[in-house]
C-alpha cells in the first residue's frame, strides 16, 4: 500500500460521490403535477441549493486531502484506516443533502434536525479529516521531512479549522434550518477562495518523496 | 495541485455523469402496463433521444476539456475554481436530460420549460468551459508559451462558440421542445465530426509543458 | 488525444457500468410481500441470472477493448467518435438487463420483447465494437505496424465474431426469452473462457507503440 | 492485458460499489411520517450500522486485493476471469446490505434470511478472494519469484482466513440477525486493524516484476 494507490482509490470515491449528488434532484412525476413544471421546480429550491454548496464542499475536501498526502513520505495501516473513516464521512454527505433538502421548507424540529444531520456529517468529516493530518505528521511521523515547527503548527491550524466552524453550523441548524443552510454556503465560498482555506503548494521546505 | 490531478478528478466524474444517464431510462412496471411493452418503450422515445444526445454532449465536453487542460502549463486555485463550476454543470446534465424527456411528449407550456431548464444547463456548461479556456489563457496566464496572438484567437473562438448557439437554443425550447431537442443533436453531432469542434491536438508552435 | 486518456476515460465508463448492475437488484418492500422473503428473492431469479450474464459480457467487452486499444498506434477523431458509439450501447447494459429480468417470467410476448431488447442492445455493442477494430485497422490505418494480412484478418474474425451470434439471440428471444438468456450466458461463458473469445496478448509481430 | 490495467479497472468497481452503499440510505417521505424525523431515521439504525460495517469490508477487500496483485508478476485469462468473479460478488455487497437492513429489525424468518444472504455474499466473495490468490500462486504459477514455503503458507493462511469466518457468520444469521451483524462488525474491525488481517508490504525476499 502507497500513499499513491491510496490516492488513486480516495479520487474514485471522490468523483463517485460529488456525481451522486444528482440524484437528490428529483423530477416531478407529471401526473401529480399541481400548477406548473416551473413552479414545482421552484419549490424545490432547497436541493438546488443544497446541491450547489455540497458540490463545492466535497470538491474543497478533494483538493485539501490531496495537499495532505502530497505531504506524506509514506502510509501505514492506521493512516488507511483513517483515511476510510474519512471516506465514508464524504461518501454520506449525498444522503445528508438530500435529507436536509427535504424537510427544509417545512420550517419546524423535522427540519432543524435535517440541518442538524447534515451538519454532523460536516463535522465527523471535518474531525476525520483533521485526524488524517494530526495522524500523519503528528502520530505516525509519516510526513516527509523538512518542516520547522512553526509550518507543521500553521498547517495544522489549517486543516482543523473546520471543525468549530462545523460544530457553529450544528448549533444554527436548531435555531434556523435555512441560516444554518447558508453558513455551510459562506464557509464552502470561503474556503474555496481564500489562501487559506485550500492548500494547494507545498511548503517549499519540505523534502520530496520517493514518487 | 497539478493540471495531471485536475484532469484525472475531472475524468472521472465525467465518466460517472455520462453513465449515470443510463438511470434516466425506466423499465415499465408490469403491472402498470396498458397496452404491450413494445408500445410503453415506444412512448418513452424522447428518453431515448435525450439519452443519446446527452451522451454525445457529455463526451464532446470531456473531449474538449482535456484539450484545454493539455494546454495549460499549470493550475492554480482559481483555475480549480472554475474547473470545479464546469464540473457541476456537467453533473447536472442528466438531471436536466431526465427533466426535458419527461416532459417532451406533453407539448404544453411545461414540456416548453422542461426543454428550456436542458438548454440552460447547457448553457452553464458552455460559459464556464469558456470562462475556464479564457481565465487559464487571457486572465491567469497559466497556459503553455508559444501561441501567436492569431493562435490564442482562434482556439478562444473555438472553446467559446458553443455558448451562442445555446443561447439560440434556450430560445428555441419555448417555440417546440422536439425542435430544441433536434437543434441540440444537431450541435452535437456537428460539434463531434468537425474539425471546428473538437480540438484533438495541440499546436505545434506551443511549448511542452513539465509532465 | 491519445489512446492513453481514450483508454482511460473508457475504464471509467466500463467500471460504473459494470457496478450500476447492482442497482437491477431491488429489495422486496416488507409490507408488500406475500409469503416468506425466500419465497419473494425466489421469484426474482431472473434478475440474478441477468445479472450474472451482463457482468460477465461487460468484463469480455472490457477486456477486448484493451486488446484493441493495445493494438493502436494513436487515435484520431473518428476513431474517438466510434469509441464513443461503443461506450454508449455498454452504458446501455444495465437498462437493458433490468427490462429483460423484470419480463422474463411473463412467458408472453412481452418476454419476447424484453429478451428481443437485451440481444439487440448486445449486437449494438457488438457491432460497434467490430467497427472500433475495423475503422482502426482498416480505414484509418492506426494500427502498429508489422502485422501480416494472416494475422490482420484473424484478428478482424475474432473481433467480429459476436455480431453473427446476437443476431441468433435475437431471433431466439421471439421464440423463448429463457432459452435467450441462457444463449447469452453460454455466450458470455464461450468468450470468457476460450483462448479464440478474448485477446490477452499482443502478436509478437506488432511493433510497439510509444507509451 | 497486464495486472496494472487489471488493478485499475478492480480499483474504479471497489471505488463505485463502496460509493454505491449510501444508496441504500433513504431519506423519509415527508408525507409518511408518523411522529418526528429523528424517530424515523431512528427505526432506520441497521441501515447505518450496515453502512459503516459494509463500507469497511469493501476498503479491506480492497487493500487485500491489491496485496495480492502486488505480488503477481503477470496475469492470465484465467486469473481476469476469477478476477471478474470476485468483482461480481464484491458488487452485490451494496445489495445484500440493503436486503438484511430492510429486515433486521423484523426478527423473524425473514431478519434471519436477509442475514444469510449477507453473510452468503461475504462468503462467496471471500471464497473467490482466496481462488484468486491460490490460483496466482499455486495453480497458474503468476507470482514473483523469491517466496520461501514458509512464507507462501503463511500468505495463504491471510488470505483465505476469511473462508471460514465467513461460514460461522452465515449459521449465526440463522440464531439472530442482529448477533450476526454484529460479528461481522467485529471481523470487519478485527481486519482492519491487525497485522495479521491486511497486508500492506511486500515480503523483502520476493523479487520485483517489471513495471
Amino acid at each position: 500500500m502507497t500513499i499513491k494507490r491510496l490516492e488513486a482509490f480516495s479520487d474514485g470515491v471522490f468523483a463517485v460521490a460529488i456525481t451522486l449528488l444528482v440524484l437528490d434532484l428529483r423530477v416531478p412525476d407529471p401526473e401529480q403535477l399541481h400548477g406548473s413544471l416551473a413552479h414545482a421546480l421552484g419549490l424545490e429550491w432547497p436541493s438546488y441549493a443544497a446541491y450547489a454548496v455540497s458540490f463545492l464542499v466535497i470538491g474543497i475536501i478533494w483538493v485539501n486531502h490531496h495537499a495532505v498526502m502530497d505531504l506524506m513520505a509514506r502510509a501505514n495501516r492506521q493512516l488507511a484506516f483513517i483515511n476510510l473513516i474519512t471516506l465514508m464521512t464524504v461518501v454520506l454527505i449525498p444522503f445528508a443533502t438530500a435529507l436536509m433538502a427535504k424537510y427544509l421548507r417545512h420550517a419546524n424540529a423535522d427540519a432543524h434536525f435535517g440541518a442538524a444531520v447534515y451538519s454532523a456529517v460536516m463535522l465527523a468529516m471535518g474531525a476525520s479529516f483533521g485526524g488524517l493530518w494530526t495522524y500523519g505528521a503528528h502520530v505516525g511521523k509519516l510526513i516527509v521531512p523538512g518542516f520547522t515547527e512553526e509550518e507543521l503548527r500553521r498547517i495544522t491550524r489549517r486543516f482543523t479549522a473546520g471543525t468549530p466552524l462545523y460544530v457553529v453550523a450544528l448549533g444554527v441548524a436548531f435555531v434556523s434550518a435555512p441560516a444554518c443552510l447558508a453558513l455551510h454556503a459562506a464557509l464552502a465560498l470561503f474556503y474555496a477562495l481564500s489562501e487559506r482555506g485550500v492548500g494547494m503548494t507545498r511548503p517549499a521546505a519540505a523534502g520530496d518523496r520517493p514518487s
